[in-house]
């Protein structure tokens, strides 16, 4: 069951959005509090409507600004702990850290799970080469298209009879793919290991779908970004924009880059791990866009850029043309 | 009083090596274990005679591939702190982790002191532009003077009567300034906000001298690198290599970058967060050249790269040319 807590802004709910989208059949329902604007579209339950309708755990699917869980949640989680469910979070605060969930999950041996945990062992990245294909989608900004690109390149490549693995690097990835590394929560120094520890060695002909970060040009997050591109030693990138997104979100005063300088930079400083790096394309979110507008900008920016550009959540001929160049 | 415990390798003992040369004041003497073949030249002193010449502290001044104690360093630290003595450490590893050790403190109510903390409330960085002037040094490499680089800037600018403080971005540039923020064990999303943190508001005429960490070649550290760089928004940057050295340490297949490509790179990416940035000049580590060939290569890198070249261990006309470059 997906919580959205009584979120106002559909910004904020990524997380039961992407589940709804990439995990369809494990989502049973949503539960909402008063005052919330945000609807996946799945049924309105309770925590006990829920179990009984096979839900065992209670996602919650949505993040304020600084990613805490707010004192008014508690009844809720506590409500669906007493009705069987666990609680799953890939927030930063820790569900064990809050006393009202902690003492609710011991008495009734239910599980807090947080998914935003990097593993241990971390290495320091060693820059050496892994057998394997690797693809990584990089985007002009954060939020706009970056995990629903690898996801769908994925789903192509196995639908061609390639065998490709989706790579999750934040928390809604991996609560699709049921793994991953959450590289923001990884400490810094240990940030391109991760990367490298997440696309193991692997047969040559396999491919990993590597879900991008935040942005190059991103002022806050560009050294993360940096590091899973070092890291990834991507053969191939799709670098993804949002049409009309003028500003980086939460960021206004940084103008979004151009699709071109965020693929040169990217070929630039990605040549450093991995010599011979190339762009396959192009992906745009044109989901604010009715569907002739949409195919006119695409076809528009395909001879405008000289390379394959498409919306994966649009499937089609574009989309095809895509997904070939990537495995050319 | 520095302690090197069993050490060979020198490289391993930069932590003593910097506080000798930048404490020197606040060092007593070194303490070193059977076996040891590095020393930095202090009295070698037994911690009760360290503690009679006024020690209050033993620092731990080398760090081994990894960032742990060995066991069979502990009973010497346990005597220091049965000495009188508190012990301080820079490494990831935790002192309090050590069993030997925190039994040995709290009987003793002696200290166990963590210095690669990050602190509380690290923001996510803004881009926001603040007042005052920085400086960041920027390295080809890990571990070839850009600490030494910043440090000598700092002096250098406060013995023009100009306000600068040094800023501290890694273990040793902390225990030598007594604060800064360990780049490297901050959360990396964090880590252009620890930037920020680190060099906030100031007056007009008042410079950071920050540290560099890494460089934005290393196919491990560059988002740290970058992040550093995003987070500090300089006005001036400096940028440090060593001559002769060919490839990356501890990274044997990458190639040390060229000066001139590092400049580029630097200029290039840091004009997102600080537009107008410029490099104001070069720090050569010459501590391997005698001085007549240390001086010949200065004057002719000066000559082929147009800009002020010096190595601020060696004093002269070279560095002065280069401290009043960067307050030009």
């Amino acid at each position: 069951m997906l919580f959205l807590g009584d979120t106002t802004e559909p910004g904020y709910a990524k997380t039961a959005f992407g589940l709804r989208d990439w995990a369809r059949d494990r989502c049973v329902g949503e539960h909402v509090l008063a005052g919330a604007m945000v609807s996946t579209g799945l049924p309105s339950l309770s925590p006990a409507q829920a179990y009984a309708r096979g839900a065992r755990a209670m996602v919650i699917g949505v993040a304020n600004s600084g990613g805490f869980i707010p004192e008014h949640w508690v009844p809720a989680l506590v409500q669906a702990m007493e009705a069987g469910l666990d609680i799953i979070s890939g927030m930063h605060a820790r569900l064990r850290d809050i006393n009202g969930l902690r003492e609710t999950a011991d008495r009734l041996g239910r599980r807090l799970i947080d998914v935003r945990q990097p593993p241990a062992g971390i290495p320091i990245a060693s820059g050496l080469p892994r057998q394997g294909k690797r693809l990584l989608t990089l985007g002009t900004d954060c939020a706009l298209g970056k995990k629903y690109t690898a996801l769908a390149l994925a789903r192509a490549f196995n639908a061609r009879g390639v065998d490709a693995t989706f790579r999750a690097t934040g928390q809604t990835g991996i609560l699709i793919a049921g793994g991953g590394i959450p590289m923001d929560a990884v400490v810094a120094d240990f940030a391109a290991g991760a990367a490298e520890m997440l696309s193991p060695d692997a047969p040559a002909d396999h491919w990993d779908v590597i879900e991008g970060q935040g942005s190059l040009f991103h002022p806050a997050y560009a050294g993360v970004s940096l590091a899973l591109l070092h890291g990834s030693q991507p053969d191939v990138i799709v670098v993804c924009h949002e049409p009309g997104r003028e500003y980086m979100l939460g960021h206004p005063r940084f103008a979004v880059p151009s699709i071109t300088d965020t693929i040169e930079l990217a070929l630039q400083l990605g040549a450093r791990t991995r010599p011979g790096i190339r762009c396959a394309g192009v992906s745009l979110n044109t989901s604010r866009l009715d569907e002739d507008m949409a195919n006119r900008l695409l076809a528009w920016e395909t001879d405008r850029l000289g390379m394959p550009v498409a919306d994966p959540m649009r499937s089609g001929a574009s989309f095809d043309r895509l997904v070939e160049a990537c495995l050319a």
